[in-house]
């Protein structure tokens, strides 16, 4: 939908590619350490009940880049823990719709920043972290006097606050794009046109940074990277590790290749454009790649009685050659989103397959609040309960209970709807796939890789004896 | 077995009453603050990869003491976080082993922290927490050289070394008592005659301190409180929720009740004796107990959005009234062993039934590693695996898979093998406890009080529509 991201996708400095990513749970432990979250130990949401945390002694990238002279920086989210470990020289993380919705006063700290570098004169190293595009409150009455993703909040209405350099938009329930993921309802589409607008907001703020970005004359020597923290907050995608969540958007800028400045980036699912790649980019690539770029080290350390290194690999490569073939495959994991959903999973992506372990099968699917009482899911369980046809392509049921392994061929099934995880004819698949993600988990020190028939004892997997 | 308690249960200060106690996990935070563990977060072991810590927020015993002049103390096993929730003046947690079951080196620190509150002419309360009875290592060579239990540990033996005050007793495998919920085997003997030695070690440690106590002029103002923080380490027991594993050994010697010292204490489930009481405390009522003792104000206080009260009472009135009547029922909670482990149950016990309700029901019961690797376990799955009798009362298969909701008379069915959940002569039976147990969650904030079929948002259950 370029008619949203103008300036995600047309601005003279955005973007080399777009990309399909990885999304880990909580992914911003990830995005910053290079470690998946089962090794780092941020396995779940960090507020409130849920509480989650790294370890103490694990080394994340502001950490590292302020030990090698680089001014850090973040505006936005934080949602990590402890900051001991995920600490900056610059620090604006509340009030939280403030640092995250208001475009205005993200511009003035953004501006502030930069400013502080150059006072510096050192590197710096800035993590913007949007609010938007996250849903507002599941309140249904506050979803009405704010939009369900706070899309109403300052644009100017009647209580709604007005953020001076946002110029809102609003987009028809009937002309937006319902993905084959969800019911093409009027429900749906008023929950998507919504988080149109919320796009769209994000989107003129990264304009509005970008020009900081040239009045501070840094436009020429800084790279720009731009990701999403998970799948679009709806069914099938949102918390799900399948593609509408697993494939995220992933945009480099690069100033030794200006070249591809202004052109149109696409995804590799859509259609052709100069800056295109069809490899696979990670999470976990984003802490690799940004110590390349500035020269440092990588970090190897001992972390639980294990050797931890990144997993990840630099994606500068891809710039100069975005065929290159060393990118044909990412892992995702997840253990927890709340704390009460504990769901693990472990998957493997390559260019044709999907291949997900999930490890509390038998159970059912488990919800997030704000996926609950989003308008496209209460309708789904209304028409559900009432007998009404829900046009989904799942039932409730194929969506709750899952097998153990998922196995998808992403060419000929591209809704994952045929699992060949049990057909002997893709045994050869399965069982190479799972291999190299197994490997993948012994590097990672994954302390569920046995789960769920056996228990990890001595770095070995022992039988429980539990299949039925 | 009063051979192997000798200290505990015939020294002149012991014990009131031997009771039926609420194991939580981990028990330790809540003796600690008189919150169950899904009220004050921490939900399961602390320490390695698990990593749970309560909320920086509560209040604990030792620290609601010191802040009332109190001098506090920790010698032992510490396995709690953050440091600034559970702090202590007197901070003896390691090496491990040596604070845990060298009762010379305890019994040292004894003395030098009776020595500091003499000095400092205050009261004092002292939180000694044995590493004796827990398994050693799983690991079968680490077993066979200092015992499944390191029992054999400080014997004096070779490779041993010595602990100077300890008398090692050895056990008899064909003369221990073998509980119901244990295979009469020959592996199983051994590892309970082992244990046994364990019991008595940490006995004979108690035997020392309360010389300490006396010694320092305090044997006739002190309460002295008992109780373990699981049930044995052996499958139906630790981690579980039945009786072996709920009811723990609870006493307590209080100095206004001298008639009582040196009478022999019994179990409500054994012979009669004038120490009994056959109510029920809970590891919550240690705070609240021990508060009253000081007349300390009980706290109150917003965690997480909601007043944090102590649901737990005081036991000093046991000590008065050993039937007292208020004292008719239990609640404990269970999230997490190891953090691989989720499987949430809540429970209640009244002086006739237990209900179980078990969240994760359709997975598999997880084993912790001790216990995987116990011999007792280990001969268990090698029986079953290779079709031998196991001489145990349930198959590894009704072990591993339980019903949602486990409701038994133990009057009646004291094994805990006959569900009467959903036997329809014991649905008033079942909705009464279910009620009384929901609303302990609901005054505890109990985030998984709507699982597993609906989903907490607002302070109401929604449902999920998950029933298959
Ligand atoms: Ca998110
Ligand atoms: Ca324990
Ligand atoms: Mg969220
Ligand atoms: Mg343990």
């Amino acid at each position: 939908s370029p008619d949203i991201l103008l300036n995600l996708t047309l601005h003279q400095l955005h973007f080399l590619s777009s990309e399909y990513f990885q999304v880990s749970a909580p992914h911003r432990s990830v995005l910053l350490t290079g470690l998946p979250q089962h090794q780092n130990g941020m396995y779940g949401l960090q507020h409130s009940v849920h509480h989650f945390q790294s370890f103490y002694n694990v080394k994340s990238l502001p950490v590292i880049l302020r030990n090698n002279g680089v001014y850090t920086g973040i505006i936005g989210k934080y949602h990590v823990a402890p900051r001991s470990v995920y600490d900056f020289d610059y620090f604006k993380t509340g009030p939280i719709q403030q640092v995250g919705r208001n475009i205005t006063y993200m511009r003035q700290l953004v501006r502030t920043f930069l400013q502080n570098a150059k006072e510096k004169d050192t590197p710096f190293f800035l993590y913007i972290a949007f609010f938007d595009t996250h849903r507002g409150s599941w309140n249904p009455e506050d979803q009405r006097k704010n939009g369900p993703f706070l899309n109403l909040w300052g644009d100017g209405g009647q209580g709604h606050g007005r953020i001076p350099d946002w110029e809102p938009h609003v987009y028809d329930p009937d002309k937006v794009l319902v993905p084959y993921f969800l019911p093409d309802t009027r429900a749906a589409r008023e929950d998507i046109a919504a988080m149109y607008t919320s796009f769209n907001r994000m989107d003129q703020g990264i304009g509005l940074f970008m020009e900081e970005l040239k009045a501070s004359g840094h436009l020429d020597d800084t790279l720009v990277m731009f990701t999403a923290d998970n799948g679009i907050p709806f069914p099938n995608a949102k918390t799900n590790l399948y593609e509408p969540g697993q494939g995220e958007p992933m945009m480099i800028s690069s100033p030794l290749h200006t070249e591809s400045w202004g052109k149109v980036g696409v995804s590799r699912a859509g259609k052709e454009g100069v800056c295109k790649s069809d490899r696979f980019g990670s999470t976990m690539d984003f802490t690799p790649t940004i110590l390349d770029w500035f020269g440092v080290k990588y970090p190897s350390y001992n972390l639980n009685g294990v050797e931890a290194r990144l997993t990840g690999k630099s994606l500068l490569p891809l710039l100069d050659n975005p065929s290159d073939p060393r990118f044909d495959h990412v892992f995702s994991s997840h253990d927890f989103h709340e704390v009460t959903m504990a769901y693990p999973m472990r998957v493997m992506r390559d260019d044709r397959y999907r291949l997900i372990h999930n490890l509390n099968y038998r159970a059912a699917y488990p919800l997030a609040t704000d996926l609950y009482g989003c308008p496209t899911f209460q309708d789904i369980l209304h028409r559900t309960t009432t007998g009404q046809p829900t046009h989904w392509f799942k039932t409730l049921d194929q969506y709750y209970y899952r097998d153990e392994w998922e196995l998808y061929d992403l060419q000929a099934d591209p809704e994952e709807l045929h699992n060949l995880a049990y057909n002997p004819d893709y045994h050869h698949v399965f069982a190479k796939m799972n291999k190299t993600l197994f490997s993948w988990q012994e590097e990672t020190n994954d302390h569920w890789r046995c789960m769920p028939h056996s228990i990890l004892l001595g770095g070995q997997c022992h039988d429980m004896h539990n299949h039925e």
